[in-house]
C-alpha cells in the first residue's frame, strides 16, 4: 500500500510521520524546533529524519504518494513559502515546499497549520461529508480554516480563515495582531489566564487559587477546567464567558457564511461541555433562525496529531485522491 | 440579438425590464407591490405585464434567453420559492420560480435581491473580474452578497451573505433580526435617523434641524448628507461613526475571507467620501496587514436599477453565458 508523509512544523516541535490513506499513523519522529542554528540546519534535519523514517519502516520513495507540510502563519502555497517561524531566528520567506521537493524528490505541498487541520477534520475527523465548515483552534492563538463548497477556501492572498481576528466589540483590549477587541484578544490562552489572575488578585474566591497553591503564575486553562469540573462557580463562569465571546464571533460567521458545521479544537476546547453549551447558546440567541438551525457545533476529533494527519490530508486533497 | 428578462420584486415597487447581454435596459415597466389582494393577483399582473412588454418591444418568447428574478429575504433557489413578501399579506412560501416558468414558458431563475445585486456588480459594475468579493447594501436594511472563487456563495441553506447581522459588540441595541448589536442595529436607515433625532432632542446643535424646519420626523439619511456636505460638524461625525461601525464589521470579513473587493451600494452609500474614508480607515486599523492591503473598497456602480440588471446577470450566471 502506498503511504503519505506528513510533516507538522510547530513552534515547539517538528513531527514527521508515515501515514496511510485512512489517516492512520504508521511511524513517527519528533524533535524540538529550537535546536538549530538556522533554517539550513533545520531543513537538513527534516530531510535527514525523513529519509531515516522511510528506511526504518522499510519503504522507498516510490511507495510515497507525496509530502504534506503544515506550518504556522501565512504560507504562499505556490512555492510553499513559509514567511516566519518563531524559534528559528533566521527564518524569513523560506520556500520550504520547493526546497523539500528538490531534496526529497517527492510531490510536496505546504499550507498553513489551521488550513491543514481543517482538511484533516474534513477527511478523517468531525468534518467528514461537510460542504461548508469552519474549523477553529482555541489555544495560545485562535485560528480558523474554512471549507466552502467542499474546497479549502484560501482567499485572494492565501490569508483567509482568521476567525481569531474577527472583532467582537467596537472598543476593547489590544490584540497581538495590532488591532483590538478581536476574538483572540478575549479568549487566547494568555488573555484568559491574565483575566483570571487579575480577578483573583481583586479578591475573587476560587478553587483555582488552591489548585496552584497560591502560585498564580502556575494557572493554565487546564487548571481552570479542573476547578470548573469540581464545581467552582468562578471557574465555570470563566468558561461561560469564553463561550459567549467565541459564540458572538461564530454567530457572525454563521450569518455571513451559513456553514453547516463548526469544528472546534485546540487546548481550550478541552474545557468541554460547559464551554460548548455556552457557545451553542450564544449562536442560538444571536444568529438568524435558518442558518442557526442549519449549523452543528462539534468538537474536533483529531487531537495531539491533528497537524500530522492534516498534513497527510493536504496531499490527498491536492493530489485529488 | 437575444435578450434577458429581469424582474425586481421590491417591498415598494415591482419592476420588469428587457435587458441586453451587456446589461443595458431596453424597455421597462413599474407598478406598486401593494396594489394586490393576494399573491395570485400579483403573479397574474407580473405575467401580464411581462407579455405586454414583449409585445410592445416587438419580441417573442424565442428571443428571450431567460427570466431572472430578485426577491427580498431568503429564497430557496431550487424551486424559486420566496418565503415572505412584505405588503402582500397572503404571500408565504410561494414557489414563484416554478409558477413563472410554467406561465411564461421560459427558463426562470429566482434569487435573493442582494445576491442578484452582487451578480449585477460582478457582470456589469464595480466587481468586474473579482474572484472574491462582498457586495453590501446600506439602506433600511443592511444586506450582503458574496462572490467566492468567482461563484455566488449561497451557503448550506441558501442563507449566506447576511453582513448586516454580523455582531460588532457583545452588548448593544436590539436588532430587527431578534439579536442585538448587529451592524444593521447601528447603521440601518431608521437607526441612524433615530440616533440623530435623540441627539438633537438632547440639545445637539446642527444644520439638520434647520434643513427640516424643526420637523424632526422629516429627517432622512439624504438630509444628514446634505448637512454634512455643507460642513455641519455633527452630521459629518454621524457619517464617520457609521463608517466606523460598518468598517468594524468589514474588518472581520476581510480577516475571515480575505476578499479582494468590497462593493458598497444602497441609499446610505450616497453619503459618499466622508463615509467611505471612515470605512477604509477602520479596515486599515483593524484588519490584518496582508488582507487589508489586498482589499479594495469601492462604491457600487449600478444604482436605481441594480435589482433589474442584477436579475439579468442571474440568468447569464445560471445559464453559464
Amino acid at each position: 500500500m502506498r503511504l503519505l508523509l506528513g510533516i507538522d512544523i510547530g513552534g515547539t516541535n517538528i513531527k514527521i510521520a508515515l501515514i496511510d490513506k485512512k489517516g492512520r499513523i504508521k511511524a513517527k519522529k519528533t524533535f524540538p524546533t529550537a535546536d538549530f542554528k538556522g533554517n539550513r540546519a533545520l531543513i537538513e534535519r527534516i530531510t535527514g529524519e525523513t529519509k531515516k523514517l522511510l528506511a526504518e519502516y522499510g519503504v522507498v520513495k516510490k511507495d510515497i504518494i507525496g509530502v504534506g507540510v503544515g506550518a504556522p502563519g501565512a504560507v504562499d502555497i505556490r512555492s510553499g513559502t513559509v514567511h516566519y517561524l518563531t524559534n528559528v531566528p533566521d527564518w524569513s520567506e523560506v520556500p520550504l515546499g520547493n526546497i523539500l521537493k528538490n531534496k526529497l524528490g517527492l510531490l510536496t505541498f505546504v499550507d498553513n497549520d489551521v488550513n491543514v487541520m481543517a482538511l484533516g477534520e474534513l477527511f478523517f475527523g468531525s468534518g467528514i461529508g461537510a460542504k461548508n465548515m469552519l474549523c477553529v483552534t482555541l489555544g495560545t492563538g485562535v485560528g480558523g480554516g474554512l471549507i466552502l463548497e467542499g474546497r479549502l477556501y484560501r482567499g485572494s492572498s492565501y490569508a483567509a480563515g482568521e476567525f481569531g481576528h474577527v472583532p467582537i466589540n467596537i472598543a476593547g483590549p489590544r490584540c497581538n495582531c495590532g488591532s483590538w477587541a478581536c476574538v483572540e484578544a478575549y479568549v487566547g490562552n494568555n488573555y484568559i489566564v491574565r483575566d483570571v489572575i487579575t480577578q483573583i488578585k481583586n479578591g475573587e474566591k476560587t478553587l483555582i487559587k488552591k489548585l496552584v497553591n497560591g502560585k498564580l503564575s502556575k494557572i493554565t486553562p487546564e487548571i481552570i477546567s479542573r476547578a470548573a469540573r469540581a464545581g467552582d462557580r468562578f471557574a465555570k463562569e470563566i468558561w461561560r464567558d469564553v463561550g459567549n465571546k467565541v459564540g458572538t464571533g461564530l454567530a457572525g460567521v454563521v450569518n455571513l457564511l451559513n456553514v453547516e458545521k463548526i469544528v472546534i479544537g485546540g487546548g481550550v476546547a478541552e474545557a468541554g461541555k460547559i464551554l460548548f453549551d455556552s457557545i451553542k447558546k450564544t449562536i442560538a440567541a444571536r444568529a438568524m433562525k435558518l442558518p442557526a438551525k442549519t449549523v452543528k457545533v462539534v468538537k474536533a476529533k483529531l487531537r495531539r496529531d491533528a497537524g500530522l494527519i492534516g498534513a497527510a490530508a493536504l496531499v490527498l486533497y491536492e493530489a485529488g485522491i
